[in-house]
């Protein structure tokens, strides 16, 4: 069954969930996060793939959440339903019995993020380049700052959120945001597979489970995130700073 | 309207408050909370503050509270206020509509860590140096501990408390506990405002109110570092210690 | 008293605790979980003792549990008692009135890790490895995990679980599993009594505890972590791995 927003690559045991919708920057539609969890339904119920690739194309991992969609929303029953459907996503890759790899070549913001948070593993090209500029916007990343917390910890999670400045992979790899910089980020997930090839599913399902209990990531957490991200993206002040972008191309700093 | 412990600069968009104690080490007394206090609610009032710099002079950014005057207090009362009202003032920090940015040009020990802690930013000279050396006198910085905590993690907050031995600013930017060291802040500062000017004030409180619900610090362990704060300065023990080095500046660990 | 499992010294100020088992590569049995809890009790009573150092010997600091027990065990009741008084050692060394030092020269993995992260420092030498295999058997690091996430962040423990990667020293310096790397500990804890040797027993006591106050393991997670070591070791199919790899040194990976 293909995909109208991803493609889909099979290699023994590693399989490729490649973003495709580079005409949007791979940002993230409603389409984008079926077929997320679409795959993911598949490939979890696939016993050959053990690690799970998830990649960007053209020099972009995922550019977060698609304004032309958002702009053009006219129920706050979607906006909802879209963070709903984001936060399910990314809490399921957390625990999920396949291990999935954020593989990066280029640009990661907002949401894209967030994907990276989730994964178990992150490697990135050395063009790779890492942004939260939601608060610029009138926004938070609020679906995504409990992963991002839990994966680089407070306060580098509140810095990147508050200076919306973007983060070079050197950084990214001091933070621990991506665990590994290479130019040849195939040869690290054979490297991996050697080792992860050898876990059984029951230990990576257990262990996940198991280390959400230790930590504090909550479903209360998450429903104070989707609560927030749709609060946000329904107010009429940031709805208009997205709807000058989408067709105007009016950034909301830029003098009026 | 003058404040007897600060000095309160203003550049376009870029208010500065200056620890103006130097004669007592820029230590905390009652007066400077109720002075930090005073100026927040002025400037978080003016919204042409956009970036609200403390720092201190003459090679002491802040040392913590002002142990002559803890020796003179004779009401248990007057401990628990002073840990109430710095508590809270850590707190409204973390929660301001302002960005807060520590500039540290030298010596920062005990509550000054708080300061540096609860802030936005911090960028360091050279030259500074960090220690929690409470525990030397059978103290706790136990209102620092839950902002240090956030912003460095445990086990560097922990060792920090434990060992009482000084940082120096590349140990403090491995740790996180500051962002940036540099020869010259204020070029920092202005980079930063480039960016930073761009924000709402709205997304910021936001954003602030946002990232304590995904943290552990509670009201509740605030209460507990109150508390712990107000018994520990109030044990005859430590009292004694206090007044021993303020009266004939004899350490708790010299040979009696 | 002498002790089956350990070897104990005395300098001034400092008690040196040697885990002697090196035919069973340092691994931890009930014995020496009984002799380590009767051995804390012992120093914690001797007012001499300032540093209590924790190391192994001949290039092994110690191996988790010890699987040929395991392997003989016959009642569940044997495992859950051991998973308990292991917790049980973990919680009070973090919350002993004595400063604890981990000093490392070699192999460390799976509970070994666990006494590390459960220490107030540790001091590793250049040829020291440091491992969680416990996911290739089908188990968890179930009560090691609350004390790592506390030391070293969620996602480093989570990764280094997940990975079953060894960690050089360089490594674990970076993720602040150890405090510093030296060809030369004892060098390093001299250093650390000048400082450390200053602090009077009530305080530490009371940083612990106070710590714990601030921080999120609890009682609770302890119970979780004790169920799921015993769960996982009681396990029919966890318990075959190790039995086969007790009795015909096959690993669960190999082709049978």
């Amino acid at each position: 069954m293909p995909f109208s927003t991803l493609r889909l690559q099979y290699a023994p045991r590693i399989c490729t969930v490649t973003i495709n919708r580079l005409d949007r920057q791979n940002s993230i539609n409603a389409q984008l996060l079926e077929d997320l969890h679409q795959v993911l339904d598949q490939l979890e119920a696939d016993p050959d793939c053990r690690l799970l690739i998830l990649e960007g194309q053209g020099g972009v991992f995922c550019t977060g959440m698609d304004f032309t969609e958002v702009a053009g929303d006219t129920s706050n029953g979607a906006d909802a339903e879209k963070a709903e459907t984001f936060m399910r996503l990314l809490r399921r890759m957390s625990l999920s019995r396949k291990i999935i790899i954020a593989k990066i070549d280029g640009k990661v913001t907002a949401g894209g993020v967030g994907l990276v948070a989730a994964s178990d593993f992150a490697v990135a090209t050395p063009r790779s380049q890492f942004s939260l500029s939601e608060a610029l916007w009138g926004l938070l990343p609020a679906c995504v700052v409990p992963y991002l917390i839990r994966r680089i910890g407070f306060q580098p999670a509140y810095w990147m959120t508050l200076s919306t400045l973007p983060f070079s992979p050197e950084e990214a790899l001091n933070y621990h945001l991506v665990n590994e910089i290479s130019t040849d980020p195939d040869e690290v997930i054979r490297r991996l597979l050697l080792r992860l090839g050898r876990l059984d599913e029951a230990i990576i399902f257990d262990l996940k489970a198991y280390f959400r209990k230790m930590w504090i990531v909550t479903e209360q957490m998450e429903q104070t995130a989707i609560a927030e991200i749709t609060r946000l993206v329904t107010d009429p002040r940031v709805r208009n700073n997205i709807q000058e972008f989408v067709n105007y191309q009016r950034f909301p700093w830029s003098p009026r």
